[in-house]
C-alpha cells in the first residue's frame, strides 16, 4: 500500500461554520444481519427500533435510531450527522452547491423522532459514501443506561480513505468542520464540529468507502473494567486497549462486530471552546506513542509508522 | 423591598401528619414553550409525555409526568404533591374544609400512571397558588437513567412569597407538614413531608405566585463535575455553587431555564426519622455561611442578610 | 429438622452441558398481589408488563419480564431459564425424555420479547415444581437503570428442598449444570449454568416446593449503601448484611417482600471460564464463617452449622 | 442490671464552651501488652512511637500518640482531648474548681509533638477514671495513610457508665460539651465539643471504669468493603455492621482487640454549626432501628430497648 | 490601574530547553510566622522540617521542604525549581550569563534531601524576586498522603506583575519555558517547564514581587467536597469555585492563608507531549467565562475583562 | 527452547503448612545502581532505607525494607518471606534439614523493623537462588501511601526456571506452600503461602536464578488510570496491558525497571481460605485467554502456547 507524499491539511474556507453538529446514526452493509442484531442487542444493549428495507434499525429504545443494519457486502452503506446550529443545513446546502456538489432532500425516514422542524440534506462524500446531515432529534436515549453496561452515546465515526487531503478539504472547506488535530505525514486528521475534539476522522487505508473504526463513549474509566470483563462474559475478545490515544486525549477500548467493523469505546475526549480560545491545529509525530500514549502496542490493522 | 419583623415560625395543629408525601409534579406558565421544552429535553433529559391545552407534558420517559410547560407569561401554573399516607387524600381534605378553605376534586388527568386507587384534591395556596395533592402514582421512570447525565428525581419546590408565616402555617397546621429549618428572621422555611429535610420551602422575596427555585436530585457529589461540564458543553451558564446549603446540608448547583426559572440541582440531603425521634425545628442565622457553608458567595438574586 | 447424613455431591452424566444458561424469571403465589405488586414497583423499581390469570406480570419496562405475582398461598409457582447454549433446549428435551421425565412444550406467553426463533419446554422438578425452559429473549431492560436504585439484573434462585442430592442429581446428570461448590454435609450446593458461580442453589430446608431465597444484582459495592438507605427511607428493614459469601465471593444483602420471600442483592460474584480451566468442585465447612466471610451473625432463617 | 428511671438529660451552666475540642489519646490497661502491640499495628497501622512504664506508646508514625498501652487488669486507664479553644484549657481548670473537683496538672509527657504552647490538665471523671485535657499537637499523621488501610483518626470515646445523667451533668455544666441527642430513657447520650456529632458519649451499663467501646474514622463507605475483607484476611472476625447509627447518621462496623476493647470505624458523622445555628437535643426512641437506622441486628453486648 | 496595550507573546530563543523542570519550593515573608504555620500543619498537613533564620520551614515530612515562612512583611521572598533536564542548571547559567543576568550558585542549605549531585543557581527575576533552581531532589512525601486530606504536591507559582511580557520574555528566551496558553490582551500568561499545562504563570496586577497565588494539586474531583467540608470544618472560607479553568482545564478552588496569600487547590490539568506533538500557543478572550469555564462568577481580587 | 512433557504437579509433603506467609523483600543484582536508585524511588515512590554493600536499600520509609540493588550484572540476588505461621520458621528449618538440605541462619542484618522475636533461615533453592524466611516484621509502610501514586504492597515474585516441577516440589513438599493454579502443560505454577491466590509462581523459561518479573500491588482498578498517566508523565512505556489475569483474576499492567527487570503493578486477586474450604489446583489451557482473559495479546517476552 502506497502512501502518498507529507501533507499539511489546512483549514480554509467554511472551516469553523458549525460549531452543535454531532454524529447521529449509521447505516451498516453486513453480510448477516440477524447475527449483527444478536450481537450488538445483546453486547451493546441496542434495541430494535423498526425494519427497514433488508434489515433492521436498532436505537437506544427511546429517541433517534443508532444503527442501521443492511443486508449485503461488508460496507458502510451511509452516515448521518445532527445539524443544530441555526441554519446549519441550509447553509450546508448552499455551500455544497456552490461548490458544485449533487444535493437532496434526505428522505423523512432518516430522521426519527424529531424535535421542532424537520429538515436534512443527502450528499455523496469525495470516497463515493452517502452523508445524512439533518435537524434536531431527540436524544435521551443516549444516557438513559447504567454507564457500566451500555455505551451512553455514538460519538464519531472514523472513515478510511485513499486521499485523506481530498476530504478533510471537503469537510472543512465546504461543510464546515475545524481540524484538531492531524500527524505530521498527513495520513490522520481528526475534525471537530461540536465542543468534542472530534467526531469525523479520516485515516489513509488506500481506498474509501468503509470505516476505519467507530466509536461509543462510556462515562468513565471504572466503566473500561466494567466492559472488559462484560466482554469477557459474552465471548468478545478485546483487540487493542484499554490504552490513551494521544489526539483527543481520550481512554480507549477496541473489539469487532461479526461483521468485522472495528468498534472503540471511549471516554474524557478534550473539549474545544471555538466561542472563546483561537485554537491552530496541533500536528503529531506519526509514532505508536502518539497512537497510545501510554505505550507502543497497536492493534493488528493499524500501522501509524512508516 | 420591605422585610417582616422578626418572627419565630411554630408547628401546631396537624404538624406531622403527612409522612409519606413528595413533590410530583410542576406546571409552568412561560413565554415561549418551544424553546422551553427544547431545554428541558437536552439539557435535563425529560421527553414529551403529551400535548396539553396550550402546551406540553413533559416526565422521564415512564411513570408519572414531571413538568407541564403552558404558553403564557412567566409564573408557576400549579404545583402537586403525591401523598402516600394512609387516608392522606381524606385527611387533607377534611382539614382544608375545616379550615374553610375551598376544595375542588383533582382533574383525573393530572394523576398520570397511578398505582392503586385514583384520588385527588385541588386547593388554592395563601398567595394564591394552585396545589395538587393526589394518591400514589408510578415513578420509576425517576431512576431510570445514568445519574450523570439526568436528575434521578424531582425532589422539591421553593415559593417565593410575601408572607412566610401565614403560608407555614396554612402548610403546617392544615395541610400536616413539619418545619425542619428555619432562619432567626422568619425569612425563609424549610418544611417536610416525608423522610427527605424538605419537600417545600417557603422564602421571603415581597410577594407570591411563583417560584424562588426548584429542584431535582443527583446521586452524588461525583455527578457536580459530570453536570458542570455538560452544562458547559450545552452552553448553560452556573449561576450558583457547586456549594453545600446548612438547611438540608445539601450540595447544589444552580442554573437558569429560558424562561429565567432557577433550577437546582441537590444532594446529600439530610433525613428525618420522625418514627423514631423528636426534633425541635432548628434556627439560623440569617447570613451567606448558613445558605452556602463553604462560603459567602451569593447569586445575584438572593439576599439573606438583611 | 432432621438432617441427612454426610453427602458427597458428584458431577456426572451431562454436568457442563450447558454453559450459556441463566435465570430469566420467577413466578411467585402470594396472598396479596396488589401489596405485592406496590412493593415491587416501589423498592425494586420493577413496571406492570401486562395483567395474567389471577395476576400481574413485572418486568424492567423492556424485554423479558422478570416476576409475575399470582393470588394464592405462599409458595413458588414456576422459575424459568433462557438457554442460549447452542440446541441447548432440544438437549435438555432429549435427556429429559431419556431420564423418563414428562416434557411438556413451554406456552408462548411465557417467552416474551424473544430473538429469533421461539422454543421451550416445561417440566416439573424431583420436588414438584415447575421449571421453564426457553430460548434467547430481549434482555435490555436488565441494564437500563442507575445501579445505585434498581438491581441491574435477575441473577438465581435459591431453591429449599428436602433432598438436596436428588435436586443435584437431576440439575447435573439431567439437565447439564456443574456444581461450583458445596457444603461438607451436603445440605446446600452451589449450580453453574453459565460463567456465573451459581444462577441456581439448592438448600436442606425439610421440604421442598419454594424457594429459600433469590437474588437480583447490583453493580458494585457503592450501590449497598444507597440501597441501605434507600430500604430505609422506604420502611423495609435489612434481615442479614451486608456482607460476603464464601461460595461465590459475593457481597450480598437480604429483606424480605410482603409475602415473605427472602430479596437478595448481590454484586462480584465469582466467574468460571470451562472453556479454558479444568474446575473440581469445592467443599466448605458448614459453619457461619462460610456463608458470610466477614463473621458469624446469620439471619434468622437459617442454619449452616448442624 | 437495673436501669435507671426516665431521666431528661439538660444542657446547663458551661454547656457550649468548648467548640474546637476532640479526644486525642487514650490509654488501656491490658492482660497481653504484647498481644495487643501486634494487633495494633499489623490490623490498624500504629507504630511504637515509645516504651512506657510497664507498656509502650503507639500513634500514627508522626504527631500526637494514640493509644498507650499498659500492662495490667482490662480497663480504661484515662483517655484525653486536644483544647483548641481560646483559653480553653483555662477555662476548663477553673470551672472544674469551682465546681470543687480537684485539678491537677497534667503530666507533659503525654504532650507529645505540641504546637505553641504547652498546657494540661489532668481531673478524675465522676466513675473514677482519669481524663486528661490538653493544649494544640500535631496530628498530621492523622491522614498521612491510604484510607482504606488505615483509619483516617481517632474520633470518639464511648464510656460505660452506672449513672449517665451524672456524667452528662459533669461534661456539660463543668467541662463545656454539648449534648447532641439521647435516648428517650435517658441511657444514652452524645456531647459534642466541636463540629462533630459527638467526640464522648456515655452509655448506661451498670458501672462505670470501662470504655463501652471507641472508635476511628474511615474517609468514606467504599472503605468499608476494604476493611471487612482487610479484617477477614487478618482473621479478625466483624461483630456488628456494616450499618449505620441513627444518631451521629454515622455509617459503622465494629470489631475487638485482643483485650475484648470493642473498637468501631466509622464515617460520614453528622456535623454541628453552633457559630450560625441553634440546635435542641433530639431525644430517640431505645429500639434497636435507632441504634441502627438500616435494621434491627444487635450485637451481643449491646441492649437498648428494656 | 492602567493596563497595557495588547501584546501577542511570543515564544523564541531557548523556549522549549526545559522539559523536566517543576517548582519545588517557596519562600513566604509573613506577619506573623506563628499564626501561619498553625494555618499550614493544621489545614494543608505540612510539617515543620526545620528552623531557619527568622522561620520555619514546612514540608511533606519526607524529601524535599515545600514552604518557608520568614518573619516580616507580606511578600514573595523566593520561589524555586527543580531541574531534571539533562544539564539543565549548566544551560540555565550558560544562558542567563549571555543575556547579561548576574548568576549567583544557589546556597546548599536550600536543596534539601537531593538525589545525585547537588546543583544550583539563584538569580533575580525581571521583577526583582530570587529564583532558585536547582538539581534532582526527593519528592515521595509529595504523594505519601490520603489525597482527600493532604494535597498530593506544590504544582505551580503564578506571579502577580507590572510587566508580563517582560517576564515572559525572559523565562522563555532565557530560560527555557514554552507558553502553552495566554490570554488575547497579553496580561496572562501560562509556562511550561514539563508534561504540565503550566508551572508558573503570570499575571498583570500593576506591579511585580508578590505572588498572585499559588497552587497544590489534589488527586481528582471527589478530593473537593472532602477538602471543602474540612476546609469548613476548619472556619476557612471558600473564596472561589469549585470551578473549572479554561487554560489548562484543571478544576479548582481557593482559599486565602492567614498573610492574604491565595492558596488553590487545583486537579485534571492538561499535559503536553512536546516529544511527539508541535504546539502553537492558545490565545483565550479575557472574559470570566475564560477564567471559569462553568460559568462568570470571580472572586473578588481578580479582573480579566478590561 | 526445549520445553518439557506435560506434566502434573501434585501437592504432597508438607504441602499447606504455611498459612501466614507473604514475600518480604528482594534482591536484585544490577549493572547501574544509580539509574535503579532513581528509577525506585522516582516512579516506585521507595525511599533510601540504608547503604549497604555495593549497593542500596528502599523500603517505603517505614517499616521492613523490600528492595536490595546491588552492584553487578543483572540477576535475582535473593528473594525473602516473612513467615507469620505459628513455629513457621522452626517447621522450615526442619523439613529443609530432613530433606537433605543445607540451611543457614539468616543474617540479622536483612530483617529490619522485627516485631517480638528474630529467627530467620536462609536457604538456596533447586535453581541456586538464596531464599531467606524470616519472623514478622513492621509492615505499615506499606499502606502509608495514596495509593494512585504509590504501589501499596509487594506482593510476590515470579521465578523463572529450567525445571518448574523441581521448584513446584521444593516448595510444596519441603517448604509448605500450597498450589492454587497451573497450565496444563506444567509450565506455569500459582503457590500460595496465606490467603492470596499467590505469593510465588515458577514459570518455565529455559533456566534459572532470575525472575521472570515481579509484583506490586495497587488498591483498586481506578489507580490503574492514575499509573498509566503517571508512568507516561515519567516517560516509563507500559509494555503489556491492563488486562486481568486467568490464574489469581488479577488485574495487571507491566513496565520494566532500567536493569530489564519486569515489574508488575496488580489488583483484586483471589482469596484462598483453607481454615474453612477444601481446595483442588485448576488447571488451565496455556492459551493466551489463560493469561489475560480479556484478549489474547501477549507481551514480547512471554510464549504460553507451545
Amino acid at each position: 500500500m502506497e502512501r502518498p507524499e507529507r501533507v499539511i491539511l489546512e483549514e480554509k474556507g467554511a472551516a469553523g461554520s458549525l460549531r452543535h453538529t454531532a454524529v447521529s446514526h449509521i447505516g451498516f452493509s453486513v453480510p448477516d444481519v440477524g447475527a449483527a442484531e444478536k450481537f450488538y442487542t445483546r453486547v451493546l444493549g441496542l434495541v430494535r427500533h423498526a425494519e427497514i428495507d433488508n434489515g433492521v434499525r436498532l436505537g437506544w429504545g427511546t429517541g433517534h435510531h443508532v444503527v442501521d443494519l443492511i443486508q449485503g457486502e461488508k460496507k458502510l452503506a451511509y452516515y448521518g450527522f445532527e445539524v443544530r446550529d441555526e441554519n446549519g443545513i441550509a447553509g450546508i446546502r448552499e455551500r455544497l452547491l456552490a461548490a458544485g456538489h449533487k444535493v437532496m432532500d434526505l428522505d423523512a425516514s432518516f430522521i426519527t423522532s424529531p424535535v421542532g422542524g424537520v429538515e436534512g440534506v443527502s450528499v455523496v462524500d469525495p470516497d463515493g459514501t452517502e452523508i445524512h446531515f439533518h435537524s434536531q432529534v431527540q436524544r435521551q436515549g443516549e444516557n438513559a443506561a447504567d454507564t457500566g453496561r451500555r455505551p451512553i452515546k455514538f460519538q464519531h465515526t472514523t472513515l478510511g480513505s485513499g486521499d485523506v487531503a481530498r476530504m478533510v478539504s471537503f469537510y472543512t472547506e465546504v461543510i464546515g468542520f475545524r481540524i484538531s488535530d492531524q500527524l505530521h505525514d498527513g495520513n490522520f486528521c481528526w475534525l471537530r464540529s461540536d465542543k468534542d475534539h472530534h467526531t469525523l476522522a479520516v485515516v489513509f487505508v488506500g481506498k474509501g468507502g468503509d470505516i476505519d473504526h467507530y466509536s461509543y463513549d462510556l462515562a468513565e474509566w471504572e466503566d473500561f473494567k466494567a466492559w472488559c470483563d462484560r466482554l469477557t462474559e459474552l465471548d468478545v475478545p478485546v483487540a487493542w486497549g484499554p490504552g490513551r490515544h494521544g489526539p483527543g486525549n481520550n481512554l480507549f477500548v477496541f473489539f469487532d462486530d461479526p461483521a468485522g467493523n472495528h468498534i472503540e469505546l471511549s471516554a474524557e475526549m478534550e473539549k474545544f471552546y471555538d466561542d472563546r480560545v483561537t485554537y491552530v491545529p496541533r500536528r503529531w509525530e506519526p509514532t505508536p506513542v502518539s497512537v497510545n500514549l501510554w505505550g507502543g502496542q497497536l492493534p493488528s490493522w493499524r500501522k501509524v509508522s512508516g
